[in-house]
């Protein structure tokens, strides 16, 4: 297209943008309009896609970190041919694919869901860092950004990710439009400010017009040719461009323009241009997955006599899981030697990705690994994901499969005091949709269930401990998720013992001090948290009608709760205690800690016989 | 002190944390060794703090970003006088107050819990905001940091805070030494590899031989003297200095010296040396609270006739309570126009602080500033809140007094779609310790709780809806926090409904259309959800034996599990249905919403009919 054409395209997705937002009555025209050109000019000349192959391994990545400019988007997506013009007009509504803010789990183009802001660019980072380091196909990815998002710290762990691994695949573009959605953004128009910033980082910068077609083009074509670091494009560009009423103006943010019809006439009306993308290059073909031969780490019952932490069998089952399957990838945020991510990462050297500390980058670059077909696990101190509970919420709503490994769960990692205990993760993976909630006591367990989580939809979280604990399950033993073990049962309990990882074995020494004092009680092994063993739970309520819950969490939305799911549906309900960790932990050694939590042997036994007791009485 | 006594006080310092550490049987006093010159000279000669008043309103505010390093700050309080050697060896154990990493609940002298990296300077900037917009008293904040938590997004929010706000009372040391827990970090020893990014950010930097106490002290000078901008010390310096077996080697985070009485022995052994802290120069007092009069806004039943939403009435009433106190200071992530925090803002400008879209360092900046005595109410989406979960659950550990506010709750925001929707925030801020999680359904329930909220301790969570909502509560009416109302109630009563926020409406629409059904429905309007009104929710299930729950959130860790908690005592549990958000939203209108999620009156009737047939059935 020549620049009169670009121009032309740009104004078209202008009125699209309008049009959109105007038949939804809500939306965000002036965030497109601000764009308007440097989508023309990327989708016409420098952007490489099959749009009716979404799947193609060569396909350039475009994602929209600003995600609120969708209607821009989808506009671009009628100009290229990919939707009408009547879906187009059915933007926000009901059943639409065109949401709000664009998902893939209903637009095959969407690589990732935005809408919180400063995760496209994280994410962008992890869909480069496969096509640099494993995909090898060539295709670059390309990601708008706000300005205002700048101040968001993950765009600034993608910056450092980016640049350290020489990710000159990846461009970013910054719409500088210097209005945020209350007012001015901290540095306004000053190009130069967000340019010192990128460039200390490591990236190469480039300044444009933003509304000057022809200087983006250059820009583009300068980003493509430079090597060995990524690019940022700092366009300054007017909100609301090319409407007078709407131009720099504040107070426009996230509603429709007022006179939608005098606007598009201000625009030169309605076009129907149609842009010819560029067909994508590519020679290879999607990565093969290779699924080889792999036994998974074994241990013999009992064995060895200090057990295995399941931190221990996380690593080596991983790596064994590695050797086996060539898609499976691991990330770490700095602590491998906790995790034992470092086992995996000494193996598969090519397919380990060191995050250092930065959780949100970690868990957006597993995302965007998992869009190009990786099985990702990610893992660092099950404390730390709370750091990136939003991009995990995102990646839910993107749909996106990974997994996600939390160590040093609870009060039993002792000494290192509250700072680093795991006690709120059960209950933010469990809120997330349609996520997968593990939490393994032993080590063959851990290992089996690190296998099978990669066959899982969706956010799957494995919680791993600290310290050793026995070896009670045999190797081959198998642990279908939504499961669960009933470890001791009788004809005869009045009482069941609900419990998973570092509890379980306080709640056996618990039903054998039960025993000592004429209680039978049944132990039940609740390692799969989410989705939740129902049948089990509720044949044991009506055997023994009296359940304690016992976890090393908060008592929110951890274990406890996700065994009440057994019984929310009108049946009725055993009677229930939950012991849980109540108190700000201090230091101390775990022993300590599980007793002075009230989550050890004694505690659950003193719990469970009142609770019979009480049941008598009443 | 002299060079030498400055170089002996050091040594004094690492023999000491090698000596906590090798007690502890755990630490990290390879990572307190690196610093410790740099603490030795800021202790002797420019820290100015009364270790015997630590509420000083003059004091001097020192926080340990790299928390881990306890042990160096430990055998500085001892240096300083403050602890007895004693106790220093009390170091990690049951009961005392030197934890693994230090938190204020049991320290005078901290200022804010450490120990998940990147928090400390964001806090810091927040007490350092306090020193120079609020209190002016001319205090300094130092912060000292690690070289690996530079790795951590929230830094750079941090720094592009602290420079934006010119806060030049603010001195950031970073401790390079190259090495983090499982080895080297990305930029090793590249001391202008940071100060690049400092400077792009605004910072003044200074590069120096972090065991060079003669260099390090005037770099502090340099600090002290340097207006307008905050500054960075970038100290070189070595993990394990000193002990050539430690020294610079990778392997050695986090464990106590094999041989502590060699390292000691080489250290020059055990001193005694006491440094007189320079005394505070503060010539002004605490800010003065003034508790004038106020009034909160009010409305009438059912006026104005389109309702009120829940946000309008929590900016109306903010601003009211910042009139009538002085010590009511508000933040926002830059959506002030949708929190309505920009109410605040236009009143109390002077309070205000604008954290624009980094929703970290706006909840640090809260924790700083109410760790000065000042009660802060942060206000973003409750989506938004999901980002900065590890700051909410660091506060908790420190203890800290912020409200948080969380505006466009659940799937009733409409066609913005699932990015926007806070649908894990009531689970999110119900695990963390010792918090209030407050739903208005009302203006009038709001402004009550607002208010109600300062003088609670610990987090305390108010959720606020975009849409508007009938006002059904009188302005008189009291709202105490854990308390709960009952809107409807009959001696007839066969069922409960039990509802917050936005499904109040829908639940007596639905006792209504019950009714029709020959079926009276109590009503329980739960606005306060932690804690929760145990005695009218136990009142419920005896009388009517049937409980429905319905909420604007995820099934996990929300509404329904908050009523649970009434019941898991061990006594009898009535029959309970959960209705809750179960699906992944798309756009579509509020209503279209709250019915696809199947949580609007006519799925509430629905379900507590059923409840109510199998209940007679059984």
């Amino acid at each position: 297209m020549n620049t009169d054409e670009l121009v032309e395209l740009a104004q078209q997705l202008r009125v699209d943008s309008v049009r959109a937002a105007d038949a939804a009555g809500s939306g965000h025209p002036t965030s497109s309009m601000s764009a308007a050109d440097l989508m023309a000019v990327l989708l016409a000349h420098h952007f490489r896609y099959d749009f009716e192959r979404p799947a193609h391994p060569g396909n350039d990545r475009f994602v929209l970190s600003k995600g609120h400019a969708s209607p821009l988007l989808y506009a671009a997506y009628k100009a290229a041919g990919a939707i009408e013009d009547g879906e187009l007009l059915t933007f926000r509504k009901l059943g639409s694919r065109l949401e709000g803010h664009p998902t893939p789990r209903r637009l095959p183009w969407v690589e990732t869901a935005t809408g919180s802001l400063g995760q496209g660019l994280p994410v962008g980072v992890g869909i480069a860092l496969s096509g640099k380091r494993l995909d090898r196909n060539g295709y670059r990815v390309w990601v708008l950004c706000g300005d205002s998002e700048l101040a968001e710290g993950s765009i600034w762990e993608a910056a450092e990710h980016a640049a350290y691994e020489h990710l000159d695949n990846l461009t970013a573009i910054v719409d500088v439009n210097r209005l945020g959605q209350r007012g001015p953004t901290r540095h306004g128009h000053d190009l130069d400010a967000y340019a010192r910033r990128f460039q200390a980082f490591g990236w190469h910068t480039i300044e444009v017009d933003g509304h000057d077609v022809d200087a983006v083009d250059r820009a583009y074509g300068e980003a493509v040719s430079t090597n060995g670091q990524p690019t940022v494009i700092l366009a300054r560009t007017l909100k609301g461009k090319g409407v007078a009423s709407a131009q720099d103006r504040e107070g426009l943010h996230g509603k429709p323009l007022k006179d939608a019809d005098e606007a598009i006439a201000e625009l030169g009306g309605p076009r129907d241009l149609r842009v010819y993308v560029h067909e994508p290059t590519a020679t290879r073909m999607l990565h093969a997955v290779r699924a080889g031969h792999f036994e998974l780490p074994r241990w013999e019952k009992g064995s060895p006599e200090k057990g295995v932490a399941t931190r221990d069998a996380y690593g080596q089952a991983l790596t064994a899981l590695g050797t086996g399957r060539s898609d499976i990838v691991a990330l770490d945020g700095e602590v491998g030697d906790s995790t034992r991510a470092e086992f995996f990462a000494k193996e598969h050297p090519d397919r380990y990705f060191e995050c250092y500390i930065a959780e949100q980058q970690m868990v957006a670059a597993a995302v965007g690994l998992a869009s190009r077909g990786w099985v990702p696990y990610a893992a660092t101190f099950a404390a730390f994901l709370t750091r990136a509970y939003d991009f995990v919420r995102m990646a839910s709503v993107s749909g996106a499969g990974i997994n996600l490994v939390g160590s040093h769960a609870g009060v039993a990692i002792g000494q290192d005091g509250p700072s680093q205990m795991g006690l709120e993760d059960l209950a933010m993976m469990r809120a997330v949709h349609g996520s997968t909630v593990l939490y393994p006591c032993d080590a063959n367990q851990t290992a089996q269930l690190v296998a099978a989580m990669a066959g899982c939809e969706g956010i799957r979280y494995l919680r791993t401990s600290r310290g050793e604990s026995r070896v009670i399950y045999g190797p081959e033993e198998e642990f279908p998720i939504g499961g669960s073990k009933v470890l001791r049962s009788s004809a005869h309990d009045r009482l069941t013992l609900v419990a998973a990882g570092v509890t379980v074995a306080e709640a056996l020494a618990a039903a054998d001090a039960l025993e000592r004092d004429g209680i039978q009680a049944r132990v039940i092994d609740l390692y799969s948290v989410k989705p939740v063993d129902r049948r089990t739970l509720r044949r044991a309520a009506e055997d023994t009608g009296c359940l304690v819950t016992v976890e090393d969490h908060r008592e929110e939305g951890g274990l406890g709760d996700a065994v009440l799911d057994a019984f929310l549906d009108g049946r009725p309900v055993p009677r229930l205690v939950r012991l849980a960790v109540r108190t700000m932990p201090g230091s101390a050694a775990p022993d300590q800690q599980l007793h002075a939590a009230g989550i050890d042997a004694e505690s659950i036994a003193a719990a469970g016989k009142l609770l019979v007791e009480e049941a008598v009485v009443r």
